[in-house]
C-alpha cells in the first residue's frame, strides 16, 4: 500500500496526520473503495458518503476503548481502512478475504457484525450502560447511524430509553443523505428534507462558521442556545422533544467541523446526537449522478465509465414483470417495500400503479401489519421483503395477518445462501418458522416459469397469508413435470424399482434431478417430485413415501424446523414410519463466500447428494425394510 | 339488563341518548365492569379510564362503517357494552362466554383480535388506504392507543408512514394515563408527564374551555393557531414535528369536550391526533387507590374492598426469589423487562438492585438488542418476558444475541396454553422458532426446584444465549429423579420390559408419569425422561431410544418443528429409525378458556396420552418391529 494509507496501521496513525494531509488521505480512500468495488462489488455509495466522517471519528475517539459501532454493517469500509485493513480490499467479500461488513474475527475494532438496519443505538446504549455500571468512566461509545435506519422501529425505541438516561456517555452520529437505499421516505424524511433545500440551512452553516469559529452548538429541548434559528432548522423530532442534546447539522464532508462536533459531544458525557449531512457516493462521479441509488452496492462495474457489467435475468426480473401483468387484471393488488423498492422489483409496478405501491421504510413490522388493515380493507397486499429480513416481523405476520386469516402475499427475495453479504443476508430461516403460522401457505418455485404460475395462484388465495420464496442471482431453467401426484409435480420416474423418494424444494428440483441420474446408474430407483406447495403439504406425498424405502427432502434452508421436518412429521402422524433423510444447510452461521462456492461446501450437489443418499441406503439395507401400510 | 344499558343495542342507541343521561351510563358501565371483573377478573383498570372517552367515540362515529381499531385490545370491555353485549359479561373470558379481547366472531364492531401492543396505528393506515382505493370516502378509520404502547416502535412507524399520507381519514386518540402496566417510560414519557404537573396545563384546559366555548384548537406543525402555547404544553415529539395534526390535550373523562375534539379531528378529513389524559381505575376508590397498576388485571376480587383472593405460589414467585439470590452472588447479572416489572417477577430484583434494572418499555426489540449490548460489554443480562412476546424480537436473539454467541439469558414467563387471555396470549410458539437460532441453549423445568436450578444453569453458560421458559399458573409439585441419562433425568422405569421411552418436556413430564402407570398397567414398559435442556438435545437420548420400540415426546407447545420434531431429527441423523409419535397443542390459535380446560379439550392429559400411545404401539405391533443399531 503506497502514498498516505502505506502507513496507516490504525487509529493512532490517523491521529498523527496533520490536518493539511487528511484531503489526501481522504482522495487515498476514495481511490481504494472505488477500485476494490469495481472488481469485486461491494457498498461503494454509502462509503464514498463517510469517509471525512470517519476519519474524524478515529481522531477524536480512541478506538477500540470507546467502540465504534456501524448501524447495518454495510458503511464500515472507511472504518476497516483506518483500522490496520486496507490491504483487505484486494479481496473484498471474497471467500476468505475481507468481510463486507464489521467482524469480530478481522479486527478488535468491530463489534457487531448483523447488518439488519436500525439495531446500532440499541447496541451503544447497552454498551454504554455495561461501562457505566463496570465503572469504565473513560468510555464513549460512538453509533452510527443512517437517516434511513431512523425509520426502523427498533431506532425510536432506543433513543426513548437513551433520552431517559442522562448519565450515559454515548455519541450518536445521525448520517443524513436523505437516501437509505433510496430516498427516505416518511414525515421524519420530510422534516429532515425541508432543511436540506431550506436556504435558511446554508446560512446557518456559515452563521455557525463566520460567528462561531468552527464550534458547534450543543442544544437543549427547551433552554437551547439560539432557539430561535434552531425551532426553525433542527429536526426536533425523536431528539429534542425527548430531552436529548443536539448537534447540528454540520457538514459531514467538512473534516475539520466534524471532529470540532465530535469534541464537543463527546466532552459533554452524556448523550448526544451529532447530526452531519452528507452526499451518498461523493466523489466518484458516476456514483454522484446515479439517478436510482447513487452506487448503493453495484456488481463489479468499469471504473471509468462506472458501467455495470450486462446481468443476466434474475428471479426477481421474473416477479417484478408477473406482478406488473396481474396488476392490471386486478384492481385490487397493492405492493408494499421497506425501503427496497428496486432491489425487489417492485419499481416496475410502482411506475405502472403508482397509486397502488407503498415504500414503508425500514419498517418491516409496519409493512406487515399495514398489509393486514389493507387486507381487512378488501385488497390483496403483495408484500416484497428479502428473507432475512421477515424475520423482523414474524409476529406481525402471525398475530396480525395470519390470527385474522387475512389474504396477503409475502414475497421473500434472496430466499436460501446468498452468500456474499455473510451470516446475516442468508434467507435461511423462512422455511422454518413459516411452519407455525396456522392457515399460511408457502409456495417455493423452483424455475421462472413456476414463479409466474405459483404467484398468481397465492394472489388467488382469499381465506389467508401466501408465501412465495426464491433465491438470489439468475433464474434456474425450466424443469418440466413428467406427471402430477396430487398438486405436486411428478418430475421424473426411477428406470428401475422406486427405491428413493426424492423431494427437491424449489430449485433444489433440479439438484434432485442431477443425484437421481447418478442414483439410477448404481441400481438405486430414484424417483423426484417437487411439491410446489410445501405448506401444507400434499396428502398425496403420503401414499408416494409408502412405495419407496427412503425419502429424502432437499432444500435450501437451515436443515432445523423446514420443509425436511415437516415430512417427516406428516408420514409419522400417516403412521407412515418409512425412513426420511433430510438435507439443506447446516444450523450455523455460515462465513461469507459466493453462493455456488457454499452450496458445494455443504453438499448441497447432485453429486454430494447421490453419494450420501447412497450410504442411506447402504445402512438401511444391511437391516430390515421397514414395514409400510 | 336494566337501566340505560337495557336500552343499548348498539352505537345507534348511544347516540340517541341526551347529555344529560350520559354520565348515568358511565355509571351504570362502571358498575357492570367492577361486578364482572370482581367475579371473573379482568382488564378492569384501563377500562375503568376509557368510559367517556369510548362513549364519546360511538356518539361521534359510525362504527362499523367507522372502524374502530383498539390497540392491545384489553381496552375494549366498554366498546363492547357499547356494541350491545352488556349481557356477556355474565361470563366474561369463560369457556364459550364473552372474550377479553376484541373478536371478529362476535361482533361487526370487532377488527382486530390480536393483543400485541402497538399495532393499531398500523392497521389503521391500512384500512384507511384501502378505504381512499376503493372510494369509500366517508369512512374514517379510529385507532385508539395508549401512551404505553407508543414506546413500542412499530407506532413510530406507522406515524411515520400517516404523517406522510396528509389524505387519509384517519382519527389517532392516544389515552394517555402515564401508565401502561407500570409507569410509562423513557424521554417520551417524561415529555409527557411534564405537561401533566404542569400547571400550565390545568390552565390550558381551563383556557380551551373558557375562551374557545370547549372547542378543541387544531394545530399545524408550524404554524399552528396559539404557537406560543402549543410550544410549551403539546407533546410534539412524534406528532407534530412529523407534520401531524394535533388536537389536545383533552381530559379525556369529559365526555363533552372528548366529542368536540373528535368532531374537529373527523372533519378535518385527513390523519389527526386527539391527546386524551385519562385515570387509571377511574371510579372504583380500590383501583384508583392501587400502587402497583390501578388493578391492571386482576384475578377474582372482593367487589367492597376490592381484596384479591389469596394466590398459590406461581412459577414466576420462584424465578423472582431466585434471581434476587444470584444477583447477590453475581456483581455482573442486570435485568430487563418490557413493561412487565411485576408481571415477570422483577420487582423483587429491581427493589434489591436498582441500579441493576432496566425497564424499556413495550419494546421487546430493544430489551434484547440492549442486552446484546449489556453482554457484549462485560455483563450478564437477564430479559424476562411473556414466552409470547418474544416473538416481536426473533430477528433480535437471532441476529444480534446469537451471531454475537453473547451471554444473555432470556426467561419466558406464560409459555404454553396459558388460557383465558385468548390466541395471541398463549405462549405456543417459542420452542418451535428457537430451535433455529444457532448455538443457543433452551432448557424448560419440570417443577420449583429444575427452575432454580436450571435458571443456575443457564447464568453460568458463557459462550452463547440460554432461553428458560415455564407456564402461568401455580407451581408444579417437585418431581424426583430416579436417576441420570447423560444430563437429562430419568424418572421411571418400567416394571416390564421397556416399550416405550416418555420424553416429558418440563411440566409433562408430570403428565408422562401419569401416563406411564395406566400404560404399565395394560402391560406397555413405559420409561420416562425429562431432557432437561431440550436444545441441544442430549446424545444419550439416542441409546435410550434405541433400546426402546417406540418414542413419545410431549410438550406444552405447538406440534410443529418443536421438541418432538427435533428428536425425530436426532434419531434420524443417527440412522436410528425407531418410530417417534409427538403430542403438543395442535397447530392452531385456540379460542379462550382456562388452562386446564383446554389441555384435556386437546388431549394432553395422562389419561389421553396414555390411550393415544396405546394405539400407536398397537398399530405398530401388527407390523413388523423396526431395526435399530
Amino acid at each position: 500500500m503506497s502514498g498516505l494509507l502505506g502507513s496507516i496501521e490504525g487509529p493512532h496513525d490517523v491521529k498523527r496526520l496533520t490536518v493539511e494531509e487528511l484531503p489526501r488521505l481522504a482522495g487515498e480512500i476514495r481511490d481504494l473503495l472505488v477500485d476494490s468495488c469495481a472488481r469485486f462489488g461491494g457498498h461503494l455509495g454509502p462509503n464514498l458518503g463517510v469517509v471525512e466522517l470517519t476519519i474524524a471519528i478515529h481522531r477524536v475517539f480512541d478506538s477500540p476503548n470507546d467502540p465504534v459501532v456501524w448501524d447495518t454493517g454495510h458503511q464500515s469500509y472507511v472504518h476497516k481502512v483506518l483500522t490496520g485493513r486496507a490491504a483487505g480490499f484486494e479481496a473484498l467479500k471474497q471467500e476468505g478475504g475481507l468481510s463486507g461488513y464489521p467482524s469480530q474475527a478481522e479486527s478488535e475494532h468491530d463489534f457487531v457484525e448483523n447488518s439488519h438496519a436500525s439495531t446500532a443505538l440499541s447496541y451503544a446504549d447497552g454498551l454504554a450502560k455495561a461501562f457505566k455500571l463496570r465503572g469504565e468512566q473513560d468510555r464513549t461509545v460512538v453509533a452510527v447511524i443512517g437517516d434511513g435506519a431512523l425509520t426502523g422501529g427498533m431506532a425510536w425505541e432506543a433513543l426513548n430509553n437513551i433520552a431517559a438516561a442522562k448519565d450515559l456517555r454515548l455519541v450518536i452520529v445521525v448520517n443524513d443523505n436523505g437516501r437509505s437505499y433510496s430516498p427516505t421516505i416518511g414525515g421524519l424524511a420530510s422534516h429532515l428534507s425541508s432543511l436540506r433545500v431550506n436556504r435558511r440551512y446554508e446560512d446557518f452553516l456559515d452563521y455557525v462558521k463566520d460567528k462561531l469559529g468552527n464550534v458547534p452548538v450543543l442544544y437543549d429541548a427547551l433552554h437551547g442556545f439560539k432557539k430561535g434559528v434552531k425551532d426553525v432548522l433542527a429536526p426536533q423530532v425523536m431528539f429534542e422533544d425527548l430531552g436529548l442534546k443536539y448537534v447540528g447539522p454540520i457538514d459531514g464532508h467538512d473534516e475539520q467541523a466534524m471532529e470540532a462536533a465530535l469534541r464537543k459531544a463527546r466532552d459533554f458525557r452524556g448523550p448526544v446526537i451529532v447530526h452531519a449531512l452528507t452526499q451518498k457516493g461523493r466523489g466518484y462521479t458516476p456514483a454522484e449522478n446515479h439517478d436510482e441509488d447513487q452506487f448503493h452496492s453495484p456488481g463489479a462495474f468499469d471504473r471509468a465509465t462506472g458501467a455495470e457489467k450486462p446481468k443476466p435475468r434474475i428471479w426477481t426480473n421474473v416477479f417484478s414483470e408477473e406482478l406488473v401483468r396481474l396488476g392490471k387484471e386486478r384492481e385490487d393488488l397493492v405492493a408494499i417495500t421497506a425501503a427496497m423498492l428496486h432491489p425487489t422489483g417492485l419499481n416496475a409496478f410502482a411506475d405502472a400503479y403508482p397509486d397502488r405501491i407503498y415504500d414503508v421504510g425500514i419498517a418491516e413490522q409496519h409493512a406487515l401489519t399495514s398489509a393486514a388493515g389493507l387486507a381487512l380493507g378488501g385488497m390483496h397486499p403483495v408484500v416484497a421483503v428479502y428473507a432475512t429480513f421477515l424475520n423482523r416481523a414474524f409476529d406481525q405476520l402471525l398475530m396480525d395477518v395470519a390470527l385474522h386469516r387475512l389474504p396477503v402475499t409475502v414475497v421473500l427475495d434472496r430466499a436460501g445462501v446468498t452468500g456474499d453479504d455473510g451470516a446475516s443476508h442468508n434467507g435461511m430461516w423462512d422455511l422454518s418458522i413459516l411452519q407455525v403460522v396456522p392457515g399460511l401457505r408457502v409456495a417455493v418455485p423452483r424455475d421462472g416459469d413456476r414463479l409466474t404460475e405459483l404467484l398468481r395462484e397465492a394472489v388467488q388465495v382469499t381465506d389467508g397469508p401466501t408465501v412465495l420464496r426464491f433465491p438470489k442471482g439468475p433464474v434456474a431453467e425450466p424443469v418440466e413435470p413428467v406427471g402430477k401426484l396430487g398438486e405436486m409435480d411428478l418430475l421424473r420416474t426411477p428406470k428401475g424399482d422406486p427405491d428413493v423418494l426424492l423431494v427437491g424444494v424449489g430449485p433444489m428440483a433440479q439438484v434432485c434431478m442431477d443425484a437421481a441420474v447418478l442414483l439410477d446408474a448404481q441400481g438405486i430407483g430414484a424417483t423426484v417430485v417437487d411439491p410446489r406447495w410445501v405448506k401444507p403439504l400434499d396428502e398425496a406425498l403420503v401414499l408416494a413415501a409408502s412405495a419407496h424405502k427412503l425419502v429424502a427432502v432437499v432444500e435450501d434452508n437451515g436443515r432445523v424446523g423446514a420443509v425436511g421436518d415437516a415430512v417427516a412429521r406428516l408420514l409419522r402422524d400417516a403412521d407412515v414410519d418409512v425412513p426420511v433423510r433430510t438435507y439443506g444447510i447446516p444450523q450455523e452461521f455460515l462465513d461469507h463466500a459466493k453462493r455456488a462456492a457454499i452450496l458445494a461446501r455443504i453438499g448441497l450437489t447432485g453429486q454430494d447428494l447421490a453419494r450420501q443418499i447412497t450410504e442411506a441406503v447402504a445402512k438401511r439395507t444391511s437391516h430390515e425394510v421397514p414395514a409400510r401400510h
